[in-house]
């Protein structure tokens, strides 16, 4: 199966060629638009000519081999043009009908199935069925089910989209500009995967955005992020399912399997994905990329308005969404106050007041200023670029902007307007040209700008990327092991335990303890009793022989008489830990993408916030520390209350490894739960552990 | 001072009438493009006419009298025109010149005052200076000194804002409809206050909103809000100064004193003003109020969308700003499936599949289905409304919005667009008429439903809404009193608090002591030492007579040693406490608006988390029971980890005794601090307290 025939062919045949509106008609009214002639076939049983082009009876009758049919007719004809099509030399094909997986009958799935198989058989590459198509705008090749507004497109964003709506919709956003649009449908045969496989490699796509409901090819899908992330090629996904409802409309829309949404989050943080939460955000952050001439090479944002009040909104929305408006330094602020008029007064963010809007080098300077601040890594300048212009304002500023963006050493720039319904076209062109993207009004912007600025702090060497995923489980049963199982499991993988010995009798008991001296931990060992304390089989800080043989006898018995069929291995003697600050270190092995390793803070911080991290299995030191210092509760580890700062390195090198532990057990462990871990000014104490084993 | 002459003035002068563009140009192009012929006059020493109209060479040569004089001339010139004007007749007047407080100078402070004074002495209304002036879209009236883009623009927003930039933006919003726009400017004789009165007065104002940077005359804003909050009347306020930087621009910017954030928050929360985020949401916040024919009569949106993905988003979305999407009953269920494709599964938020929207009929029906389901409140349709219409399904769409909405028992509808840049005119008007806004895209809109839904519930009859603000405070030293002070000071207004007695001899605490029954407390009494615990003078759990005696020269000893200065009263002997949940409940009285009442979990939740709720003092009962409820420690209330329900009740009784004490001390009262109060299953105590006076 070779994509490139489905993306790039040479030439196509449109089954189906209409005159009507519909699959067939519109489809023949986008290719004769933006096709070139003699680039395609129509084919029609009832039609000599569809808009005064050529159409042939069938697929036979066409005179040439063509690399891609374009079926726009119902499903039941679907299978016998697919063979026709393959006897011409066509490697590939695009399927409109719906009918299939999508409709939720057996009958849909049935379908479905057939067409997969047909396909593999034939090895064509099909795209669909129960999709809109896609446009190349490289190479202009335009199979695609719907009209939309003709602007001028070609440009550097590849989209695919498990939604055919919203491609419509980006198609139809005045200033998106692509290399590929892709709505790919039930995507039977070629997946997600394998278009966001071609998009990273694409030379002409210069940023991926992606509507997805659920992956397939869990391998193929974290391969191409590495790709993306070691070349810096942005992906920005809107993955549905943040909420439970949206979660079960996305497993049911295309019928794909939908993951549990943090896991995504997770698997995106680890690549620099760009998650972002609704389509005007997809296309606001594609847009953004696409334009900008490089990104910031350093944090730090400066603010530019001609407005107190409107510095103001910059100044407060900035800080909801963690911008840092670094302060300008001495040299800048002299600058600016010879520049601007003396009653502004010089500050980031920065009323240049309105006066500075009417002079082109007076703009230009003081934007110059600004951005030759050592602090600033992006100018921001906040501005309502109208749709009608009323104020001649903009001219001016276009035209400084458009000097010092051509400027050698020139920083990034972003417009940022305060309304909606304004991006005048001709400007809005002139400053895209000039690598000055206009963003969407302030709430969103500055969401953006921080989504620019994680991607630019994103390091793809600070993390572990090499993934493996699980093997597909047959069954998902699990077995609890008991603490000291789960603690030698632990130990075998070079994860430190405390001392501890499951003793069969009151002798050796005492032996152990008086090994590890007084006080001791006594608790029964029993995998069948998993709740320890609730029956009566935890005795701590016993302190002398004489309480360990009452200890002992007690624990036993309450054993017996909590659970009389539980299976008893001993009783288990614990030197007796130190109490520390509480953390939580889990594993959950998720279906699709293994082991996610979480952290938390005990207590309230875990069971009443939800205060966890969460990453994917293998971490760096790098990525271990982030998990941490993503915390909300992690200020604990700064000293809290006066008390000593606490060994945040030691539950690093901790969690790297129970990560590495949780990947090379990747097809065995099923969850983990260390609860809790002590830790103090130096080192850790792992106080109880959990292990739950496929079996 | 007659704010009438002002806003609603039958004859205007325009004074430095020119047709050069500036204040003098623009403010008469307005005049004459919007005024009735014979309601104004022009004034230039230099000009006979002014684009063809009459123009008089001083105010004195002006033929009749008029109402309102609005000075285009600079600084110098102001005051004698101000003179001049009132002999004419004019009971006020707008300026535009600079040159006062915000050029933060002396010389510009004292223009100011110079200003002000002559304002008064001539019974004066003025607006400004500094100002952008004004238009009265009710009665065209058009003093305003800059050139908008002119569209039919008369409505029901009545917008007052300090900043003019912010007016100008809103002025040039496509869709937005006002009664009035007023640029406010430095507010040295008519403040924002008076404008808020008058536009919460106005019945041609449906909606006030307003961009705020600081209140004056804190009793009058509280007086409107109440006024507008019984009316039901929506406020609108986009308030300056969230950011500690935003904070500082907006006190400089017009020189307005700019309170604590937090305070705001907890005034608007009170009186149900819709505090919003940035320019936009003000925009489309107001539009929609002044759109919608009524308010939702119950919460629980239902969402309607023709595609898959879409549908996602709007429940990923909603979902973040707590939108709920009740489940439809039964009955709807079943009709909507007999009203849309097989395919198609009902369900909210609602797919209905992109055939429907070809159909008007079948549309209105799926539509009234939606609508009549009991749980639903307020309909909101996702559909991209573009700019350019390439689809025609927005027509068929709109008819059937159009039928449905003029049904009787209709319910509010909204349009949400998921990409900006949209709003087709034609029809955006036509839904307004409707009665259906058009929102701005998804992450935007959620929010302001989000904020409609909370104006929906709100109440006033819930509220404490009679204030009184304290008197302005000459200083601000505060003094300290002792626990033991600080509990008889609760005492006396009625909070109770635990048995305690300060024994100024060994007999007296074992007397105590006996009285209470042991364990008891004993701690040093002495209002010099703030830390006594850090002094070693608090011993708690004493058991017994002998440990009394240990304990009493204990603390007398260490306070001796701590601070051999320190004025002693005695030593408390306290009845102990059991321990409880520890609940933290404060008071701060602000400089502007008065005491403000906080409550709080103990421990990490306030300390980590920040996690506080902070009231207007007094309160109703609901009011602290919101304050409560809104804490995300309030989990624990519910019984935490298998532990019992807390009184919250009892918490809620304390937090209306504190909070109506602190109303009654608002001027001697500076600081509270019950820390920790402990709240038990049946009960509260207050274990420790103190109390800041002003001296």
């Amino acid at each position: 199966m070779e994509i490139g025939a489905l993306l790039k062919p040479d030439k196509i045949c449109v089954i189906g060629a209409s005159e009507k509106s519909g699959f067939g008609g519109d489809t023949c009214r986008n290719v004769i638009e933006y096709m070139r002639e003699g680039s395609y076939y129509f084919v029609n049983p009832g039609r000599d000519e569809v808009f005064g082009k050529p159409c042939y009876r069938t697929v036979e009758e066409v005179p040439g081999s063509f690399d891609l049919a374009v079926i726009c007719t119902p499903q039941g004809t679907v299978e016998e043009l697919l063979k026709s099509s393959r006897a011409k030399g066509a490697g590939a094909a695009v399927v409109f009908a719906s009918g299939y997986k999508e409709i939720g009958s057996a009958q849909g799935r049935e379908n479905q199935e057939r067409l997969t198989r047909l396909c593999k058989e034939l090895d064509m590459a099909l795209m669909g069925p129960n999709c809109a198509g896609f446009v190349n705008y490289t190479d202009d090749v335009y199979p695609f089910a719907f009209l939309s507004e003709s602007r001028d497109r070609k440009g550097t964003v590849g989209v695919v989209s498990q939604s055919g709506q919203i491609c419509l919709s980006l198609m139809d956003s005045p200033g998106m500009k692509f290399s590929y649009v892709i709505s790919s449908g039930n995507s039977a045969v070629v997946r997600m995967e394998d278009y966001l496989e071609f998009l990273v490699e694409d030379e002409s796509t210069k940023v991926v955005a992606m509507y997805l409901e659920g992956v397939q090819n869990v391998p193929q899908f974290l391969d191409c992020l590495k790709r993306a992330a070691m070349k810096r090629k942005p992906v920005v996904i809107l993955k549905a399912g943040r909420s439970e409802k949206g979660g079960r409309l996305a497993a049911s829309h295309t019928g794909s399997l939908s993951g549990a949404d943090a896991v995504f989050d997770a698997v995106f943080r680890k690549y620099g994905v760009i998650r972002v939460d609704d389509v005007e955000e997809l296309m606001a952050v594609s847009m953004m990329f696409s334009i900008l001439p490089g990104l910031p090479k350093r944090p730090g944002i400066a603010s530019m308005n001609l407005s107190g009040g409107e510095t103001g909104v910059c100044a407060d929305v900035g800080q909801t969404w963690g911008i840092e408006y670094p302060d300008f330094q001495a040299e800048t602020l002299e600058r600016l106050r010879e520049q601007l008029p003396s009653y502004a007064s010089p500050a980031n963010p920065l009323d240049m007041t309105a006066t500075l809007s009417y002079d082109v080098q007076a703009y230009a300077g003081a934007l110059r200023t600004v951005m030759s601040d050592p602090n600033v890594g992006l100018v921001a300048i906040g501005y309502t670029l109208l749709e009608r212009i009323a104020d001649p304002a903009i001219c001016y500023m276009t035209e400084a902007i458009e000097l010092v963006a051509a400027e050698p050493g020139a920083k990034p720039m972003v417009m940022i307007p305060f309304l909606e319904n304004t991006r005048n076209e001709e400007y809005a062109r002139r400053l895209e040209c000039a690598g000055v993207p206009v963003l969407p009004p302030t709430v969103y912007a500055f969401k953006i700008l921080r989504y620019l600025e994680e991607f630019a702090a994103y390091r793809p060497e600070e993390r572990c990327l090499d993934m493996t995923a699980p093997a597909p489980r047959e069954k998902n049963e699990k077995t609890a092991l008991s603490e000291h199982e789960s603690k030698e499991f632990l130990c075998g993988h070079g994860i430190e335990t405390p001392r501890e010995r499951v003793a069969r009798s009151e002798a050796e008991a005492l032996e152990a303890a008086g090994e590890y001296g007084y006080p001791v931990v006594l608790k029964i060992d029993s995998s069948d009793i998993m709740h320890k304390s609730d029956a009566g089989c935890v005795k701590v800080g016993i302190q002398d022989e004489g309480q360990l043989r009452q200890a002992y006898g007690e624990i036993l018995e309450n054993a017996k008489a909590y659970d009389p069929q539980a299976e008893i291995g001993g009783v288990l003697v614990q030197e007796m830990l130190k109490a520390g600050t509480e953390v939580i270190i889990g594993v959950n092995n998720d279906p699709q993408f293994g082991p996610m390793v979480m952290c938390g803070l005990g207590g309230v911080f875990v069971e009443i916030f939800k205060d966890v991290s969460m990453a994917m299995a293998p971490v760096s030191e790098a990525e271990a520390l982030k998990m941490l210092r993503s915390l909300k509760g992690y200020k604990l580890f700064a000293g809290y209350r006066g008390g000593k700062k606490l060994d945040e390195q030691a539950v690093a090198d901790l969690i790297v490894r129970v990560a590495r532990m949780a990947a090379d057990e990747k097809d065995r462990l099923a969850e983990l739960d260390i609860n809790p871990v002590f830790v103090y000014e130096k080192g850790v104490a792992l106080a109880d552990a959990l292990v739950l084993k496929y079996d």
